[in-house]
């Protein structure tokens, strides 16, 4: 049987990081580090951001740890020492973390958090920190192009059958959430998360049965007030058979809505409505999926279509235009200096730093990524949320207040970063003085192989 | 704190499986069901999938149930009876399981998996076999095209850090493996699934030092026969001081390769190579990664770069061109009836089945896709693997017996199938005459509204 206990992750690493702390262990190296997480550049299309999953894991970090297994798994490699071995069996993480806060809207090159910690706890936690926090972040700045299409209609996650695997649908349905989305199908991630779930039927209930309308007679009675799928066989038909139903129960009919997933949705959905309403069914809401992306539902919304919602799978459970970032997690100081790496493409800012965020009447209007002990004005974005490996009280965040938080943020973007269509002028995001000098130094002390400041 | 046991999953399926179970719960629909599970079409870029995820899917449906806890979430949210919650607290999966081997190539409309249960049974694992299975047939599909491409030379999995979650970059390690990736950087998959591990060094632990030297110096006291990274500041100084360790230390030399991680990799490569080969180093190695797919993995072994292996991250992480597929887990056969939907360009194919792959002197030649109780030329493909809920003692497989059989069945697909370029013509899958006249058949019923067979 293989068993994965979430509380005993610290095996969930790159091999090179237990054979660079071995190195480290070997000579004594436990400085104190710090590492920045960041994305280098946004993809081709996204204008933004939402930065999310640092709360699961904040979890995962005050557990992170190697049980005695683990211990006789790394022994049995034959590439560890004991007394290395020892000291693994007691690792334990200690250090700080600063971070965004889930849902803040966030740009290419910005630390989305940072860690300071002896080199060695900041470093084995490279794999955990940036698996999770690009997961939730990719999914979130997906679903809010999704929520932002569909310009305030309602959209459930129908994605956990095609995300990838169970960890992804379940984290995926709390980012969706704090991106916007209303509701998920996942009941999983409504236990653990409190995400609110939904869902009525699928193709199968209606198979099951000799007829259509026998499948929906029955259906009705362990939930009256549902949604009916309509296009198993016809989709018109299917609506007509809904009618019927209304007809024969009169008062007693209670059933919310419909659901279309296949065919000409938008044609559909028009022929559907003038069916509903010649029959008095003017509250009846219309629901459409079946895959469904961004641009669909904003042809649809554009269009007219009288759709009250929609069910969003594959597309947005795997980010498909975009499954991945060119997220980094780097070490910028170590024992007492600015560190980088000079290798084409790749440059990394020195040093601790703070992002600064600055409004104007009409919203946010420019970043600056600044030394961390600088004072700019604007909102210093990154806060301390970890200290000595405990989370700060102050950060606990109840999940509908990061929801609240990041639909605000959102809207604070100038307009035209909401619309789907990349912007040829990127949001604003400069280097302070202080800071391009200071990368500057430490640059040229590279490349001199010394590190005099 | 959130925990999340493996062993008691019944909770991740989406809600609408759990009310289609309250309402066949009601209306007393308990008679066997066969749903079948297949990718409709191949994606753009794939000539062939390898099914995988049979192993940990089947260990999942051993442990497929409803804690308490579970039950109490069920009932917070009102939807379903006392009786049917109590029902479900006993619930346990006791079906049949009939499915490709893992490892095997197949094709769009093939059935990888069916699945032979009392109705409710069958109906609630839907999200969770679609996950797993897709999970690691589209890593595993997209691998296999990543191993062809590599000709031969060793391929290392570094996705972890940016594949989606968790579960995704273990189970991932393992299709990477089944499908011909020689080792993973991922160590929990390695204590998990005996899948080989890999790794030396980041960036990181060159830049924690002073300067490069120091730092080479350094790792080769803890791991003599490593492989050292040589791009962090400039990829061909980091070469010479490489040689310069070489001469330093003479016969004590033990460093077994270098890793080139930035910049123009064909033209460092030859560089590289022809400074080691100048200094007497021809038998040190040059990996290379940072940004690789199988494209570019082709393009540096057809143009001949001098390439030993290659490290793959992040492409094949996500199957950044193909992260999805159009897999479908559809109910076909109910209480003693072929079952399907009508609904616009999605097809079912009735009862349930078996495929037939026939073979010539040359390897594969084509697939006929049968109902389950013919006999036709060719080898059955789909074998029961569990029984009652257990799985079959005969089924229960090493990893490396499943690495082998996927290797040694892509070698019998016809070669062009191998290449990354898609096909014109595609492998041919035929559909029985039998099959396709209980099609009709089931189909025309079900336009009737009757179901005569």
């Amino acid at each position: 049987m293989k068993t994965l206990n979430h509380h005993e992750l610290g095996l969930f690493t790159d091999l090179y990081e237990l054979t660079m702390l071995q190195a480290y262990y070997d000579q004594d190296m436990h400085e104190n580090a710090v590492f920045t997480l960041f994305v280098r550049e946004l993809p081709a299309t996204r204008n933004y951001l939402l930065a999310c999953g640092l709360d699961t894991l904040l979890e995962y970090l005050e557990n992170f740890s190697f049980n005695a297994d683990d211990i006789d798994y790394l022994r049995s490699l034959d590439k560890f020492s004991d007394s290395f071995l020892d000291w693994l069996h007691n690792f334990r993480f200690t250090g700080q973390v600063r971070a965004m806060p889930e849902g803040t809207p966030c740009f290419g090159h910005e630390p989305l958090l940072e860690v300071s910690a002896p080199l060695p706890q900041a470093q084995v936690i490279e794999t955990l920190v940036m698996n999770q926090m690009q997961l939730q972040t990719v999914l979130a700045s997906k679903a809010s192009r999704v929520a932002n299409a569909a310009e305030g209609r309602s959209v459930l996650d129908f994605g956990p059958r095609r995300m990838h695997g169970i960890d992804a649908a379940v984290k995926g349905a709390r980012a969706y959430y704090i991106a916007g989305i209303n509701a998920t199908s996942n009941v999983l991630a409504g236990k653990l998360y409190n995400v609110p779930v939904a869902g009525t039927m699928a193709h199968s209930y209606i198979q099951a049965h000799d007829d259509e309308q026998k499948a929906f007679d029955n259906f009705i009675k362990s939930y009256p007030q549902t949604v009916l799928l309509v296009d198993t066989f016809d989709t018109l038909s299917g609506v007509q058979k809904v009618i019927q139903l209304a007809e024969r129960l009169g008062d007693k009919f209670a059933v919310q809505g419909i659901r279309l997933d296949s065919g000409d949705l938008a044609e559909l959905a028009h022929k559907a409505r003038q069916q509903l309403n010649k029959a008095g069914l003017q509250k009846m809401q219309i629901m459409v999926s079946g895959g469904l992306d961004e641009s669909a539902i904003e042809d649809l919304v554009k269009s007219g279509a009288p759709v009250d919602g929609f069910g969003v799978g594959t597309d947005m459970g795997v980010s498909q235009d975009s499954p991945a970032l060119d997220i980094a997690y780097k070490l910028c100081y170590y024992a007492g200096k600015g560190r980088l790496k000079l290798s084409s493409g790749k440059p990394i800012l020195p040093g601790a730093k703070q992002v600064f965020r600055v409004s104007d009447n009409e919203g946010y209007c420019g970043d600056t990524i600044a030394r961390a002990d600088e004072k700019l004005p604007g909102r210093p974005l990154l806060q301390e949320v970890m200290r000595d490996g405990r989370r700060l009280a102050s950060h606990t965040q109840d999940l509908e207040d990061i929801r609240n938080y990041s639909q605000a943020q959102v809207q604070q973007l100038p307009a035209r970063f909401r619309r789907l269509q990349k912007q040829d002028t990127p949001y604003p995001v400069a280097v302070s003085d202080k800071l391009s000098t200071y990368q500057h130094q430490v640059s040229e002390a590279v490349k001199k192989g010394g590190y005099d400041e």
